[in-house]
Parts: C-alpha cells; structure tokens; sequence
C-alpha cells in the first residue's frame, strides 16, 4: 500500500456495469436464503462442490454455443495461458466428473452455489456477475431422480415461504417425435424449443411467425403448435408424476404442461419450471435432464438431472411477496455508554449479556452522545438499546429502550435475558 | 451447448496452477469453519458485505506496491474497460466506504468471506485463487475497538476448537519513534519492518545482514534491533490489553512483543498476530491499526482496525490438530431398496424418516444390488443404513446397520428415530 496519493488518485467511485456490491441489509438477504437453500439440499444428501473461479479457456470454449463464446469473459494470464471466467456451473461439473471419476460416490448428488460471470447486456434483472445455484444428480437414469430433483425444488421453495407456486412439467423428448411430415429433423428442433419456449410470452401467433421466418413451412408449423397441445404425458412422465405423489407433492402443485420447452438445447428428457402465483416476471427455478453433456470430457455416457434456482429472480420474488423475515439482522441489543464515568458499568453488563450468549455489541467510542449512539442502533436495525445512567448505576437496574417504539423500561439483566433470547 | 464433440474435444482434464476443486469431502471442511466464523463475527455486530469480483482496474492498481500490481489479475473486457480481479478486501471496502458513506452506520463493522486472486509463485499452501476471511472496524479511533477486534479473533479461534494459542501484541508507531539517530527515516521504516518481520524465521544475524543489505549502517541496525526488544508496552498498547482483560481474555493468550513488525506497510499502530502452540508454519491470523488507507477514496481520515484468517493455513492447521468433527456429513441414514418387489416399502419408510426431519437418502436405483448400495453410503461417509428385506416387510420391521462397525439390529421407526436425531 505504498505511495498512496488520495487527492491525486481521482477515480471515479464506480462499479462496472452489471456487477454489485451487497451492503449489509442485501447481503443478509442472500445470507438468509442461501442458507435455507443449502439445508434443504443437505437434508436430500446434495453435498457441497466448488470449482475455480478460472480455467483454462478450451475446457470451456465451445460448450455454450457461439453466443456463450461471445459473452465469456476471456484473457491471456501472466504465463500467457488462455483463461477464462466460470461461465456456469455445469461444464466444470462435467469436468470434475470425468477428472476424479474413481474418488467420487456414483450418483453423485452435487451443489454448487457459486457466482459465475456473462458479458450480457444488462438489464433489469440480469447481471454481469451473478450468483448460480444448482443440484444435479450425475449417474442415474431412474426417473426416481428426475422425481428427487423435482421434489428438493418444491421443498426450497416451501422453506423459503412460497405458498402458491405451480410446477410446470413436460418430456422435452416428444419434441423430436411429434412429426406427421416425419420426426422432426435435427435442424428444427432447436427452432422449435425456442419458439415454444416464449409461448407464454408472446402468445400463439408470434410463435408461429418466429417458426416460419426460421424456415419451417406454415402448414407444419400450426400442426406442431396443435399436435403438442395434444400431447399426453410420457410413460416417463406419468412414472414422474407417480413418484411425485408418493413424495409428497399435492396434486395441484404439479402441472403437466405439453407446451413447455426450456430454452437450453441440451435437455434430453423431463424438463420443468416453478411458477409463482401472482409473480409473472418469469420462472424463479427450472431443469430437467441432460443425459449428454455431463459425460463430454469422460467421453462415455453419463446420465445426468438437475435443476437451478435465478437467485436473483428468487429475492426479488421473495421480496414482493414479502417472505423476508423483517429484521434479519441478528445483533439483539446495543450496549450504550452513557459518560466516561460510567463506562465500567456498561462494560460489565455487556459483558453478562455476552455470556447469556445474546449477540449484543457495545458501542465503541464513550465520547460520543448517547443520541448518536441510538441513531447508530436505529441505522443497523437493531431492535434494543441497553442505557445504564446514574439512576441505573446506583440501584443496579438497567434501562431497556425498544428503538422502534421507543417505549423503554428500568428491568434487570433476568428480565433482559428472558425478553431477548439466546442468540443460538 | 452446441455442436459438442467429446471425441475430438480432446481437452486435458485439470485446473490452473494454483487453483483448486473443492470436493464434497474438503468442501465441508470450508463450510464448516466460515460458518463458524460468520456466526461470532455476528455475534459482535460485524455485518456482512460482498463486493465484486471485478472492479476498474484503476480502483485496484497503484494500492498494492510494485508487486501488487504486478500479480494482479488485469485484463480489458468487451466494452475495452480495463478491469481487475479483487486483490484484497481492503482497497474494495475503502471504495465502499466512500460510494456509500451516507447510508452506512459509523462505526461500520463488516466482515468479508470472498474469494481473492493473486499470481503468485505457487508453493505449500500459496494459491492463485484463496478465500480471505476480513473483519473490520471502520470509523472509530477508540482503543476499545483494537480491543474487539483481537478479541473477535481470540474467540473464534476458541469457538473453532483451539486451546492453544497466544496472541502477539505490538505498536507499529514504535518502528519510525526509536532511534537514538534522530527518527527513523521514511524510507528505512518499510525497510526496517520487512527485515524484523522476519525475525523469529530467519533469526536475528540474517535480520542484521539484511538491513545493512538494504543501506542501514551496521551500527544503527544492530541499535535498531537492541532498542526494540527493550521497547516497553505504549500507552495505547496498555490501553487495548487491559481491555483485553475486561473482555475476558486469560494473561497467558496475550503477549506483547515488541519485535512484532507485521510486513505490511500501511499499519499505524496496534498490530497482532496469532501463534498456535505446535503448529510453526506461521500465523493463522493476523491484522492492526491502519489508520491512512481507507479513507483514500474519501479523501479524509477514516481510521480503521481490522484482522483477517488465513483461510487455508486455518484449514491446515486445524486438520494437523484433529479440530475438525470426525464426520461432516449431515445425512445420516440411506434408506435401501432390496428389490423392486419392496421398493414401495422403502419409499415409505423413508417418508416417514424425513418427516422425522432426520437428513436421509432412499437409494435412486432399484435395481441396484444392496452391496453396491451400502458402498455408496460408505463411500459418502453415512454412518448408517436401513434395509427392508422381505423378512422386515412382513414383520413391519427394518434393520438399522451401522455401517462403521458392521453391527445390524432389526428395530423399528420410533427406536430409529430417538437413535438418529432430528437433523437441526
């Protein structure tokens, strides 16, 4: 930290574009749902994973198709490697997969919550860096899977507080099969998912432009827009369906929806989204399996079935529908030191309300108005101040203020003990 | 995730030098002591901040010497900004503490637990990619905080489970204040710590060959060195460690030193750091009073004090002492399936376990032999398993296999259940 010049530096007090930084009250909220989310996963048997921030760039290139070549962030490090940032979370799955094959148990059941990062361009919602968070189990084949990974998405969604969500399920497979003209060549079956998949969005019409601009006659578009609807879930599918029951799901939180596509080409089979009620700013979670990608670098087929959460779509969910807890700060009680003189006091009672392990701070400075004080309280969230003046100091009681209300009370540390709870 | 051809993709399998997989196993490891540390950093009102991977490079560059900005990770994006890696959490804060000083409480307490990238020459225990793991107070001038940040750290290293540990004390003010040749120059200052810091590795004949390498006259080095070891407690020095001791640290975890230099330059008074008794690979913790850099970008004094771990040097050393659970696994039963005939069976038997709130697993294949099931759980560390063969089916038993020691015993739910636990 040599040579530090503040009044010539002149930066400019910025972050980039599409990149954020969390202040407290953000980052608890994230906190807070990343860890119910990682307690549902554990208790289904997910365990944790985390790859590099960096790879070499081949590992990834090439996996997402040009467009994701063209939004990973890439350079040539010092040692002129090509590197470049996680893209997502599978890819480097797939490489672990096939780099340590013999250490790890098979299925492997898997998540990962890190951030990855996409040269989009941005707007509201989507982000240059941000935060993935998937489960997927690799090496099983058993619908029985595809139910387990359906099953962890509803339970995440019930321990986070949704109450009326929909999960919206299909069999990407019958997209290639549904063809009156023949099955539907390889070519089309991407144009296809693609339209489809903005059904919702666009309605019925566009979708049948976007098909016949990209080259598929009218005739056979209408008859695949009206063959799908027709469609009857998949032996597969009921078999899904059947197990869901079995696991707990009520019938009115699954859907079986012909129609639904998913975007993301390398479905194979059941794909699914979450809708949320009265939130229409698109699907909080989706997935389904992919029994060709995850066994690309171990060149053998590896069946694969996951899901992931839009962590930043689910707290701006959350965040609507009001599902954050109101207060998520944890600190119980500010300490206040009423005058210099005094100090010894506030120390002694700090120290108690510790050892009842409340989490509790004292505030640091004993020269600084006990106004102040309070306002530094209030500004964290803070729900009590503890003040011990003269009155207090003399007859061993202590002042408890409610800084919401304002309401406070001469009590003694018992009381206080009881009224604020352990901390764990 | 187009035009994919694993055949010829022909991509080698590894990581970059210097950065690292984290595999379920050692991935726990991690969880469990961040969420430990998270937890008494609470405790004491530090609250949490995340700031982005990548800033403008011009935030970053010119704050971390020559050798900084020479292992930084910099590269120029799509839109030709020139942009960097996070280097440290400490030039990141000081941008946040001046684009927000409105809306944060002063003192702010953070903590920070991200993930920093430095080009350094690999060795035992130095990687490219590391998590830092910072609290600090940001604001306040008090000797109590220098008092709570050592304590923060003492009390993690306790709720982590060591026993053994003492923390070193010194003032950096000292180093530019003792010499009988007038005040040490500015230019030896950083010199004259960089050699000290090295005292108790190289010993103090290679600390004298040192200084004098670096331009300081034999005579005024070896007085340098003298006058320091006889260096008595300042008055600050006194201040923090008799609030040390109201806080309730023992005489024996406190040691002033004053040798102690830290190698950073930029710290202005209390500095501290943690040694562990068997265990000489250095400091798992460190950190002081640096009361010039953060308020760089604010273009006014902002004192600060703050410490950081060593994430990965915690890790090391807490395995070298056993510190770790032996078992970090939460899942603790697999629930089996002995053929397709009794695999509704299982399933029921692992509803009724999971609504126990007991974190299991029901095996995902049924045709998998129940050898090769038990070999999963092993593999995965779960310490037991049930089975319903036949035999249980029709008496409405299971069998609870312990799978460390082999032992079976036919049972039933509710003696599961109480020999289990609840999983929170």
């Amino acid at each position: 930290m040599k040579n530090i010049n503040p009044a010539r530096s002149g930066v400019k007090l910025q972050t980039l574009k599409g990149f954020r930084d969390f202040l407290p009250k953000e980052a608890r909220k994230r906190q807070y749902v990343a860890n119910i989310l990682i307690k549902v996963f554990e208790s289904y048997g997910f365990e944790p994973l985390e790859t590099p921030a960096l790879e070499y760039e081949e590992i990834l290139l090439g996996k997402y198709g040009e467009e994701g070549d063209k939004l990973m962030y890439r350079f040539e490090d010092l040692g002129k490697r090509k590197v470049a940032l996680r893209y997502d979370q599978t890819v480097p799955l797939a490489r672990v997969i096939a780099q340590y094959q013999n250490d790890l148990p098979m299925p492997f059941k898997r998540y990962q919550i890190q951030n990855v990062w996409r040269a989009e361009n941005t707007q509201r919602g989507r982000y240059r860096e941000f935060l993935q968070c998937d489960a997927d189990i690799v090496g099983s084949s058993s619908p029985f899977s595809d139910a387990e990974i359906i099953t962890v998405a509803a339970d995440s969604l019930k321990k986070l507080g949704f109450k009326n969500f929909k999960i919206l399920v299909n069999d990407r497979s019958v997209f290639s099969s549904f063809d009156k003209f023949g099955s539907l060549p390889e070519k089309d079956l991407s144009i296809v998912v693609k339209a489809i998949d903005k059904l919702k969005k666009i309605g019925e019409e566009k979708v049948l432009d976007e098909l016949i601009r990209n080259g598929i006659e009218k005739e056979r578009a209408t008859y695949i827009l009206q063959a799908l609807r027709e469609k009857k879930p998949t032996p597969q599918i009921n078999e899904i369906l059947d197990s869901l029951k079995k696991l707990g799901l009520s019938e009115n939180e699954i859907e079986f929806l012909p129609t639904l596509a998913r975007g993301l080409d390398y479905y194979t089979g059941m794909i699914f989204e979450v809708e949320i009620d009265g939130y229409t700013a698109g699907s909080v979670a989706g997935g389904g399996r992919y029994d060709n990608l995850i066994g690309l670098f171990a060149k053998k087929l590896v069946p694969a079935v996951g899901f992931a959460f839009g962590f930043d779509r689910l707290i701006e969910t959350m965040d609507a529908l009001s599902l954050f807890p109101q207060n998520l700060i944890t600190t119980k009680v500010l300490v206040t030191i009423f005058s210099n003189d005094l100090k010894e006091k506030s120390f002694e009672i700090y120290q108690k309300v510790r050892n009842e392990n409340i989490n509790c701070e004292i505030y640091l400075d004993e020269n600084t108005p006990l106004e102040k004080q309070l306002k530094y309280a209030d500004k964290k969230g803070i729900p009590y101040a503890i003040i011990i003046g003269p009155e207090e100091a003399k007859n061993n009681t202590v002042t408890l203020k409610n800084l919401k209300t304002g309401e406070q009370k001469i009590t003694d540390l018992e009381q206080i003990t009881k009224q604020l709870g352990t901390s764990n």
